[in-house]
Protein backbone atom coordinates (compact mmCIF):
# COMPACT_ATOMS: atom_id res chain seq x y z
CA UNK A 1 0.00 0.00 0.00
CA UNK A 2 2.27 2.78 -1.23
CA UNK A 3 0.61 5.88 -0.55
CA UNK A 4 1.21 9.94 -0.21
CA UNK A 5 3.49 11.76 2.38
CA UNK A 6 2.73 15.35 3.13
CA UNK A 7 6.28 16.66 5.19
CA UNK A 8 6.49 20.08 6.76
CA UNK A 9 9.43 21.80 6.07
CA UNK A 10 11.07 23.35 8.81
CA UNK A 11 13.68 25.28 9.13
CA UNK A 12 13.32 27.95 6.97
CA UNK A 13 14.83 31.35 8.44
CA UNK A 14 12.55 34.66 8.56
CA UNK A 15 11.88 35.77 5.33
CA UNK A 16 12.94 39.95 4.38
CA UNK A 17 12.56 41.90 1.95
CA UNK A 18 14.90 41.43 -1.27
CA UNK A 19 16.03 37.88 0.19
CA UNK A 20 16.97 35.02 -2.41
CA UNK A 21 13.67 33.00 -1.83
CA UNK A 22 14.95 30.44 -4.33
CA UNK A 23 18.20 30.13 -2.32
CA UNK A 24 16.46 29.72 1.15
CA UNK A 25 14.27 26.57 0.21
CA UNK A 26 17.05 24.93 -1.60
CA UNK A 27 19.23 25.24 1.96
CA UNK A 28 16.19 24.09 3.51
CA UNK A 29 14.70 21.00 1.42
CA UNK A 30 18.19 20.47 -0.50
CA UNK A 31 19.10 18.07 1.55
CA UNK A 32 15.58 16.23 1.48
CA UNK A 33 14.11 16.40 -2.01
CA UNK A 34 13.85 13.80 -3.75
CA UNK A 35 12.53 13.26 -7.64
CA UNK A 36 8.50 12.69 -7.89
CA UNK A 37 8.57 15.38 -4.93
CA UNK A 38 6.49 18.47 -4.97
CA UNK A 39 7.30 21.79 -2.85
CA UNK A 40 4.30 23.61 -1.74
CA UNK A 41 5.02 27.41 -0.56
CA UNK A 42 2.68 29.72 1.35
CA UNK A 43 2.87 32.61 -0.40
CA UNK A 44 3.80 34.99 2.80
CA UNK A 45 7.17 33.90 2.10
CA UNK A 46 7.56 35.02 -1.38
CA UNK A 47 5.82 37.88 -0.47
CA UNK A 48 8.09 39.07 1.94
CA UNK A 49 10.34 38.05 0.10
CA UNK A 50 9.29 40.09 -2.73
CA UNK A 51 8.99 43.55 -0.94
CA UNK A 52 5.27 43.07 -1.12
CA UNK A 53 4.78 44.45 2.37
CA UNK A 54 2.73 47.67 2.89
CA UNK A 55 3.56 49.89 5.68
CA UNK A 56 0.03 51.58 6.84
CA UNK A 57 2.34 54.02 7.89
CA UNK A 58 2.87 55.81 4.83
CA UNK A 59 -0.72 54.61 2.69
CA UNK A 60 -2.77 57.74 2.52
CA UNK A 61 -6.79 56.53 2.34
CA UNK A 62 -9.38 57.87 0.27
CA UNK A 63 -12.56 59.28 1.19
CA UNK A 64 -13.93 56.25 -0.06
CA UNK A 65 -11.79 54.01 2.28
CA UNK A 66 -12.40 56.70 5.09
CA UNK A 67 -16.02 56.03 5.18
CA UNK A 68 -16.18 52.49 5.08
CA UNK A 69 -13.65 51.55 7.85
CA UNK A 70 -15.07 53.89 10.16
CA UNK A 71 -18.37 52.62 9.80
CA UNK A 72 -17.07 49.49 10.64
CA UNK A 73 -14.12 50.38 12.98
CA UNK A 74 -11.14 49.27 10.29
CA UNK A 75 -8.15 50.66 9.69
CA UNK A 76 -8.54 53.07 6.81
CA UNK A 77 -5.08 52.44 5.66
CA UNK A 78 -5.73 49.05 5.65
CA UNK A 79 -8.74 49.42 3.43
CA UNK A 80 -7.31 51.53 1.14
CA UNK A 81 -4.18 48.84 0.36
CA UNK A 82 -7.04 46.62 0.02
CA UNK A 83 -8.85 48.63 -2.52
CA UNK A 84 -5.68 48.97 -4.49
CA UNK A 85 -5.24 45.32 -4.85
CA UNK A 86 -8.81 44.76 -5.86
CA UNK A 87 -9.39 45.26 -9.72
CA UNK A 88 -13.12 44.80 -8.75
CA UNK A 89 -14.95 44.45 -5.57
CA UNK A 90 -17.58 41.21 -5.58
CA UNK A 91 -19.10 42.29 -2.43
CA UNK A 92 -18.79 44.56 0.39
CA UNK A 93 -20.35 44.10 3.70
CA UNK A 94 -19.58 43.78 7.61
CA UNK A 95 -15.95 45.31 6.98
CA UNK A 96 -15.24 42.58 4.81
CA UNK A 97 -14.22 42.92 1.45
CA UNK A 98 -14.75 40.24 -1.13
CA UNK A 99 -12.79 41.63 -4.29
CA UNK A 100 -11.33 39.84 -7.26
CA UNK A 101 -7.24 40.32 -8.31
CA UNK A 102 -5.63 41.22 -11.01
CA UNK A 103 -4.90 37.44 -10.82
CA UNK A 104 -8.11 36.97 -10.88
CA UNK A 105 -8.65 35.35 -7.32
CA UNK A 106 -11.68 35.88 -5.80
CA UNK A 107 -11.04 36.24 -2.01
CA UNK A 108 -12.01 38.62 1.03
CA UNK A 109 -9.76 41.69 1.12
CA UNK A 110 -7.95 40.78 -1.96
CA UNK A 111 -5.43 38.45 -0.13
CA UNK A 112 -4.02 41.54 2.15
CA UNK A 113 -3.18 39.80 5.70
CA UNK A 114 -1.84 41.20 9.09
CA UNK A 115 -0.86 38.05 10.27
CA UNK A 116 2.64 36.57 10.13
CA UNK A 117 4.17 39.83 9.43
CA UNK A 118 6.35 41.86 11.80
CA UNK A 119 5.27 45.18 12.61
CA UNK A 120 2.45 46.52 13.86
CA UNK A 121 1.43 49.13 10.86
CA UNK A 122 2.70 46.39 8.21
CA UNK A 123 0.28 43.85 5.95
CA UNK A 124 1.29 41.44 3.48
CA UNK A 125 0.23 41.36 -0.14
CA UNK A 126 -0.17 38.67 -2.32
CA UNK A 127 2.90 38.14 -4.96
CA UNK A 128 2.71 40.74 -7.74
CA UNK A 129 2.41 37.12 -10.02
CA UNK A 130 2.19 34.28 -8.24
CA UNK A 131 2.68 31.82 -10.74
CA UNK A 132 6.52 33.64 -11.49
CA UNK A 133 6.97 33.18 -7.84
CA UNK A 134 6.73 29.48 -8.46
CA UNK A 135 8.41 29.30 -11.36
CA UNK A 136 12.06 30.98 -9.56
CA UNK A 137 12.12 28.68 -6.93
CA UNK A 138 11.06 25.55 -9.32
CA UNK A 139 13.73 26.89 -12.32
CA UNK A 140 16.17 27.54 -9.11
CA UNK A 141 16.34 23.68 -7.75
CA UNK A 142 16.83 22.75 -11.20
CA UNK A 143 19.94 24.39 -12.02
CA UNK A 144 20.81 23.32 -7.80
CA UNK A 145 19.31 19.73 -8.00
CA UNK A 146 19.19 18.92 -11.58
CA UNK A 147 15.46 17.56 -10.61
CA UNK A 148 12.05 19.09 -11.87
CA UNK A 149 10.58 19.47 -8.51
CA UNK A 150 6.68 21.31 -9.60
CA UNK A 151 6.37 23.87 -7.15
CA UNK A 152 2.89 25.17 -5.92
CA UNK A 153 2.44 28.75 -4.14
CA UNK A 154 -0.56 28.77 -1.13
CA UNK A 155 -3.19 31.17 -0.13
CA UNK A 156 -5.73 30.40 2.34
CA UNK A 157 -9.58 31.55 0.88
CA UNK A 158 -12.89 31.59 1.80
CA UNK A 159 -15.62 30.10 -0.51
CA UNK A 160 -19.70 30.70 -0.95
CA UNK A 161 -21.78 28.36 0.86
CA UNK A 162 -19.45 26.54 3.76
CA UNK A 163 -17.71 27.85 6.86
CA UNK A 164 -13.94 28.06 7.07
CA UNK A 165 -11.45 28.78 4.52
CA UNK A 166 -9.10 25.86 2.89
CA UNK A 167 -5.74 26.03 1.13
CA UNK A 168 -5.57 26.93 -2.78
CA UNK A 169 -3.26 27.14 -5.16
CA UNK A 170 -2.28 30.46 -6.25
CA UNK A 171 0.62 30.00 -8.82
CA UNK A 172 1.69 26.59 -10.03
CA UNK A 173 5.19 25.36 -12.03
CA UNK A 174 6.33 22.42 -13.19
CA UNK A 175 3.03 20.01 -13.36
CA UNK A 176 -0.29 20.79 -14.61
CA UNK A 177 -2.97 22.00 -12.07
CA UNK A 178 -5.41 19.85 -13.06
CA UNK A 179 -6.12 16.40 -14.05
CA UNK A 180 -8.63 15.41 -16.97
CA UNK A 181 -10.38 12.46 -16.36
CA UNK A 182 -12.84 13.30 -19.25
CA UNK A 183 -13.31 10.61 -22.03
CA UNK A 184 -11.61 7.78 -19.39
CA UNK A 185 -14.09 5.42 -18.09
CA UNK A 186 -15.13 4.37 -14.64
CA UNK A 187 -14.56 0.27 -13.83
CA UNK A 188 -18.33 0.05 -14.86
CA UNK A 189 -17.52 1.52 -18.44
CA UNK A 190 -19.19 4.39 -17.63
CA UNK A 191 -17.31 7.63 -18.88
CA UNK A 192 -16.32 10.03 -16.50
CA UNK A 193 -18.16 13.31 -17.59
CA UNK A 194 -17.34 16.64 -15.26
CA UNK A 195 -14.67 15.36 -13.88
CA UNK A 196 -11.50 17.65 -14.50
CA UNK A 197 -10.02 17.89 -10.51
CA UNK A 198 -8.21 20.79 -9.37
CA UNK A 199 -5.78 18.72 -8.06
CA UNK A 200 -3.17 21.76 -7.68
CA UNK A 201 -5.65 22.64 -4.78
CA UNK A 202 -6.41 19.68 -3.36
CA UNK A 203 -2.19 19.48 -3.18
CA UNK A 204 -2.21 22.66 -1.64
CA UNK A 205 -5.06 22.22 1.01
CA UNK A 206 -3.25 18.41 1.87
CA UNK A 207 0.13 20.67 2.68
CA UNK A 208 -1.63 23.03 4.78
CA UNK A 209 -2.30 20.11 7.19
CA UNK A 210 1.25 20.13 7.72
CA UNK A 211 1.64 23.93 8.09
CA UNK A 212 0.44 24.50 11.08
CA UNK A 213 -0.55 28.48 11.20
CA UNK A 214 1.30 29.15 14.23
CA UNK A 215 4.13 27.41 14.11
CA UNK A 216 5.96 28.90 11.28
CA UNK A 217 6.02 25.86 8.81
CA UNK A 218 6.23 28.32 5.68
CA UNK A 219 6.32 25.04 3.62
CA UNK A 220 5.43 20.95 2.83
CA UNK A 221 6.99 18.35 0.28
CA UNK A 222 4.09 16.32 -0.67
CA UNK A 223 5.93 12.90 -1.96
CA UNK A 224 4.46 9.88 -4.07
CA UNK A 225 1.84 11.87 -5.95
CA UNK A 226 1.46 11.10 -9.59
CA UNK A 227 1.40 14.76 -11.22
CA UNK A 228 1.25 15.11 -14.60
CA UNK A 229 4.77 16.94 -15.52
CA UNK A 230 3.70 19.98 -17.48
CA UNK A 231 4.97 24.02 -17.55
CA UNK A 232 1.36 24.57 -15.90
CA UNK A 233 0.51 27.57 -14.25
CA UNK A 234 -2.14 28.55 -11.39
CA UNK A 235 -3.12 31.01 -13.98
CA UNK A 236 -5.43 27.88 -15.55
CA UNK A 237 -7.62 27.21 -12.62
CA UNK A 238 -8.95 30.70 -12.72
CA UNK A 239 -11.98 30.23 -14.49
CA UNK A 240 -13.26 32.16 -16.92
CA UNK A 241 -16.70 34.48 -16.07
CA UNK A 242 -18.59 33.58 -19.13
CA UNK A 243 -17.82 29.59 -18.61
CA UNK A 244 -18.50 29.83 -14.47
CA UNK A 245 -21.77 27.57 -14.12
CA UNK A 246 -21.36 28.45 -10.08
CA UNK A 247 -20.53 32.45 -10.24
CA UNK B 1 10.39 15.39 10.15
CA UNK B 2 7.41 13.82 10.85
CA UNK B 3 4.65 14.56 8.55
CA UNK B 4 1.14 13.18 7.06
CA UNK B 5 0.78 9.84 5.23
CA UNK B 6 -2.25 9.40 2.62
CA UNK B 7 -2.80 5.42 2.21
CA UNK B 8 -5.50 4.41 -0.43
CA UNK B 9 -7.56 1.18 0.76
CA UNK B 10 -7.32 -1.15 -1.44
CA UNK B 11 -9.45 -4.23 -1.61
CA UNK B 12 -13.30 -3.15 -0.81
CA UNK B 13 -15.69 -5.16 -2.52
CA UNK B 14 -18.19 -4.14 -5.23
CA UNK B 15 -20.95 -2.62 -2.93
CA UNK B 16 -24.92 -3.32 -3.03
CA UNK B 17 -27.27 -1.91 -1.50
CA UNK B 18 -28.10 -3.48 1.59
CA UNK B 19 -24.69 -4.47 2.17
CA UNK B 20 -23.39 -3.93 5.46
CA UNK B 21 -20.77 -0.95 4.72
CA UNK B 22 -19.14 -0.36 8.55
CA UNK B 23 -18.54 -4.45 8.12
CA UNK B 24 -17.16 -4.37 4.96
CA UNK B 25 -14.86 -1.66 5.60
CA UNK B 26 -13.72 -3.31 8.90
CA UNK B 27 -12.80 -6.16 7.01
CA UNK B 28 -10.52 -3.77 4.59
CA UNK B 29 -8.98 -1.76 7.15
CA UNK B 30 -9.07 -3.71 10.60
CA UNK B 31 -5.13 -4.83 10.04
CA UNK B 32 -4.48 -2.00 8.90
CA UNK B 33 -6.20 1.25 10.87
CA UNK B 34 -4.28 2.70 13.90
CA UNK B 35 -5.02 5.43 16.79
CA UNK B 36 -4.64 8.60 15.48
CA UNK B 37 -5.91 7.58 11.72
CA UNK B 38 -8.82 9.01 9.50
CA UNK B 39 -10.94 6.92 7.64
CA UNK B 40 -11.76 8.94 4.85
CA UNK B 41 -14.71 7.27 2.55
CA UNK B 42 -16.49 8.64 -0.52
CA UNK B 43 -20.05 8.63 -0.68
CA UNK B 44 -20.38 6.57 -3.69
CA UNK B 45 -20.06 3.39 -1.42
CA UNK B 46 -22.54 4.91 1.35
CA UNK B 47 -25.03 5.53 -0.98
CA UNK B 48 -24.97 2.09 -2.96
CA UNK B 49 -24.74 0.51 0.52
CA UNK B 50 -28.15 2.63 1.61
CA UNK B 51 -29.81 1.60 -1.68
CA UNK B 52 -29.55 5.38 -2.80
CA UNK B 53 -29.46 4.37 -6.38
CA UNK B 54 -32.26 5.22 -9.10
CA UNK B 55 -33.25 2.92 -11.89
CA UNK B 56 -33.88 5.49 -14.22
CA UNK B 57 -36.73 3.08 -16.10
CA UNK B 58 -39.10 3.26 -13.16
CA UNK B 59 -38.66 7.43 -13.28
CA UNK B 60 -41.37 9.26 -15.16
CA UNK B 61 -40.19 13.34 -15.71
CA UNK B 62 -42.21 15.62 -15.29
CA UNK B 63 -42.77 18.70 -17.93
CA UNK B 64 -40.52 21.01 -16.68
CA UNK B 65 -38.02 18.07 -16.85
CA UNK B 66 -38.58 16.88 -20.47
CA UNK B 67 -38.14 20.32 -21.40
CA UNK B 68 -35.14 21.22 -20.25
CA UNK B 69 -33.61 18.01 -21.03
CA UNK B 70 -34.95 18.23 -24.35
CA UNK B 71 -32.97 22.07 -24.39
CA UNK B 72 -30.26 20.51 -23.88
CA UNK B 73 -29.52 16.53 -24.99
CA UNK B 74 -30.41 15.22 -21.22
CA UNK B 75 -32.39 12.35 -20.23
CA UNK B 76 -35.47 13.97 -19.33
CA UNK B 77 -35.42 11.17 -16.13
CA UNK B 78 -32.02 12.06 -15.06
CA UNK B 79 -33.42 15.60 -14.71
CA UNK B 80 -36.06 14.45 -12.90
CA UNK B 81 -33.74 12.71 -10.50
CA UNK B 82 -31.94 15.79 -9.95
CA UNK B 83 -34.71 17.99 -9.31
CA UNK B 84 -36.18 15.61 -6.52
CA UNK B 85 -32.93 15.67 -4.89
CA UNK B 86 -32.83 19.56 -5.08
CA UNK B 87 -34.40 21.81 -2.47
CA UNK B 88 -33.41 24.99 -4.36
CA UNK B 89 -31.96 25.64 -7.87
CA UNK B 90 -29.10 28.19 -7.50
CA UNK B 91 -28.36 28.14 -11.38
CA UNK B 92 -29.81 26.27 -14.33
CA UNK B 93 -28.14 26.54 -17.04
CA UNK B 94 -26.50 24.86 -20.47
CA UNK B 95 -28.03 21.42 -19.30
CA UNK B 96 -26.23 21.45 -15.43
CA UNK B 97 -28.51 22.41 -12.81
CA UNK B 98 -26.50 23.78 -9.84
CA UNK B 99 -28.67 23.29 -6.84
CA UNK B 100 -29.01 23.23 -2.78
CA UNK B 101 -29.60 19.72 -1.22
CA UNK B 102 -31.88 18.98 1.51
CA UNK B 103 -28.27 19.04 3.25
CA UNK B 104 -27.68 22.57 1.99
CA UNK B 105 -25.01 21.44 -0.18
CA UNK B 106 -24.83 23.28 -3.00
CA UNK B 107 -23.45 20.97 -6.08
CA UNK B 108 -23.81 20.53 -9.61
CA UNK B 109 -26.85 18.23 -10.03
CA UNK B 110 -27.39 17.59 -6.66
CA UNK B 111 -24.91 15.08 -6.45
CA UNK B 112 -26.93 12.68 -9.12
CA UNK B 113 -24.00 11.25 -10.28
CA UNK B 114 -23.92 8.37 -13.38
CA UNK B 115 -20.43 6.98 -13.24
CA UNK B 116 -18.80 4.54 -10.86
CA UNK B 117 -22.46 3.22 -10.91
CA UNK B 118 -23.08 -0.73 -12.71
CA UNK B 119 -25.68 -0.61 -15.37
CA UNK B 120 -27.02 2.34 -18.04
CA UNK B 121 -30.02 3.57 -16.34
CA UNK B 122 -28.97 3.38 -13.24
CA UNK B 123 -27.74 7.07 -11.29
CA UNK B 124 -26.29 7.17 -7.62
CA UNK B 125 -27.64 9.91 -4.80
CA UNK B 126 -26.28 11.46 -1.98
CA UNK B 127 -26.58 9.53 0.96
CA UNK B 128 -30.26 10.67 3.14
CA UNK B 129 -28.03 11.76 5.84
CA UNK B 130 -23.79 11.64 5.22
CA UNK B 131 -23.42 12.54 8.85
CA UNK B 132 -25.19 9.62 9.90
CA UNK B 133 -23.63 7.45 7.06
CA UNK B 134 -19.52 8.62 9.04
CA UNK B 135 -21.41 7.77 12.05
CA UNK B 136 -22.50 4.41 11.63
CA UNK B 137 -18.90 3.71 10.37
CA UNK B 138 -17.20 5.73 13.10
CA UNK B 139 -19.41 3.51 15.52
CA UNK B 140 -18.86 0.03 14.12
CA UNK B 141 -15.04 0.79 14.41
CA UNK B 142 -15.32 1.77 18.12
CA UNK B 143 -17.33 -1.43 18.67
CA UNK B 144 -15.11 -4.23 16.40
CA UNK B 145 -11.53 -2.00 17.55
CA UNK B 146 -12.23 -0.59 20.85
CA UNK B 147 -10.91 2.70 18.56
CA UNK B 148 -12.29 6.09 18.37
CA UNK B 149 -11.72 6.94 14.22
CA UNK B 150 -12.94 9.98 12.86
CA UNK B 151 -14.50 9.33 9.20
CA UNK B 152 -15.35 11.34 6.57
CA UNK B 153 -17.65 10.85 3.34
CA UNK B 154 -16.92 13.12 0.64
CA UNK B 155 -17.87 14.24 -2.75
CA UNK B 156 -16.35 15.92 -5.24
CA UNK B 157 -17.74 19.23 -5.92
CA UNK B 158 -17.13 22.37 -8.58
CA UNK B 159 -16.81 25.84 -7.11
CA UNK B 160 -17.34 29.28 -8.17
CA UNK B 161 -14.70 31.24 -9.50
CA UNK B 162 -12.17 28.32 -10.10
CA UNK B 163 -11.77 25.63 -12.54
CA UNK B 164 -12.17 22.10 -11.42
CA UNK B 165 -13.95 20.09 -9.06
CA UNK B 166 -11.93 19.49 -5.79
CA UNK B 167 -13.18 16.64 -3.00
CA UNK B 168 -15.19 18.31 0.33
CA UNK B 169 -16.49 16.53 3.34
CA UNK B 170 -20.20 15.91 3.18
CA UNK B 171 -20.22 13.67 6.21
CA UNK B 172 -17.83 13.82 9.40
CA UNK B 173 -18.33 11.81 13.05
CA UNK B 174 -15.76 11.84 15.41
CA UNK B 175 -14.07 15.05 14.88
CA UNK B 176 -14.21 18.99 14.93
CA UNK B 177 -14.25 19.07 10.90
CA UNK B 178 -12.85 22.50 11.48
CA UNK B 179 -9.66 23.96 13.68
CA UNK B 180 -10.26 27.36 14.74
CA UNK B 181 -7.17 29.87 15.24
CA UNK B 182 -9.11 32.41 16.61
CA UNK B 183 -7.33 34.18 19.86
CA UNK B 184 -4.09 32.25 18.90
CA UNK B 185 -1.25 34.59 18.00
CA UNK B 186 1.14 34.53 15.46
CA UNK B 187 5.18 33.60 16.01
CA UNK B 188 5.22 37.65 15.80
CA UNK B 189 2.52 37.73 18.56
CA UNK B 190 0.02 39.44 15.89
CA UNK B 191 -3.33 38.10 16.47
CA UNK B 192 -4.92 35.29 13.85
CA UNK B 193 -7.83 37.30 12.30
CA UNK B 194 -10.42 34.81 10.04
CA UNK B 195 -8.91 31.72 10.79
CA UNK B 196 -11.09 28.84 10.96
CA UNK B 197 -10.28 26.21 8.71
CA UNK B 198 -12.11 23.56 7.16
CA UNK B 199 -9.91 20.95 7.83
CA UNK B 200 -12.44 18.46 7.16
CA UNK B 201 -12.50 19.40 3.60
CA UNK B 202 -8.73 19.80 3.72
CA UNK B 203 -8.58 16.06 4.36
CA UNK B 204 -11.28 15.48 2.10
CA UNK B 205 -9.15 16.67 -0.53
CA UNK B 206 -5.64 15.07 0.24
CA UNK B 207 -7.75 11.87 0.19
CA UNK B 208 -8.69 12.59 -3.16
CA UNK B 209 -4.79 12.19 -4.07
CA UNK B 210 -4.56 8.46 -3.15
CA UNK B 211 -8.12 7.86 -4.54
CA UNK B 212 -7.84 7.49 -8.44
CA UNK B 213 -11.07 7.95 -10.01
CA UNK B 214 -10.26 4.81 -12.56
CA UNK B 215 -9.01 2.37 -9.69
CA UNK B 216 -11.68 1.56 -7.53
CA UNK B 217 -10.00 2.74 -4.48
CA UNK B 218 -13.42 4.04 -2.46
CA UNK B 219 -11.14 5.07 0.97
CA UNK B 220 -8.31 6.28 2.12
CA UNK B 221 -6.65 6.59 5.41
CA UNK B 222 -4.95 9.92 7.15
CA UNK B 223 -2.21 9.03 9.43
CA UNK B 224 -0.64 11.29 11.35
CA UNK B 225 -2.61 14.74 11.47
CA UNK B 226 -3.43 15.80 14.88
CA UNK B 227 -7.38 16.42 14.37
CA UNK B 228 -9.38 17.55 17.47
CA UNK B 229 -12.05 14.78 18.70
CA UNK B 230 -15.54 16.16 18.74
CA UNK B 231 -18.93 14.68 17.93
CA UNK B 232 -18.56 16.85 15.13
CA UNK B 233 -20.76 17.02 12.11
CA UNK B 234 -20.27 18.17 8.13
CA UNK B 235 -23.43 20.01 9.11
CA UNK B 236 -21.66 22.37 10.66
CA UNK B 237 -19.02 23.23 7.59
CA UNK B 238 -22.75 24.39 5.81
CA UNK B 239 -22.69 27.92 6.01
CA UNK B 240 -25.85 30.00 7.32
CA UNK B 241 -27.01 32.26 4.52
CA UNK B 242 -27.57 35.58 6.49
CA UNK B 243 -23.31 34.94 7.52
CA UNK B 244 -22.39 34.12 4.21
CA UNK B 245 -20.51 36.90 2.74
CA UNK B 246 -19.32 34.99 -0.59
CA UNK B 247 -22.67 33.98 -1.86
Amino acid sequence: MTGIEVLPVEGVPEVNAGDDLPEMLFEAVGDILRSGDILVVTHKIASKAEGRIADLASVEPSEFAKDFASRFDKDPRHVEVVLRESERIVKMDRGIIISETRHGLVCANAGVDASNVPGKDTVCLLPEDPDDSARAIHEHLREKMGLEIPVIITDSFGRPWRVGITNVAIGVAGMNPMSDYRGMEDPHGCPLEASVLAVADELAAASELAMNKTDGVPAAIVRGYPYEPASGAAEELVMPPERDLFR
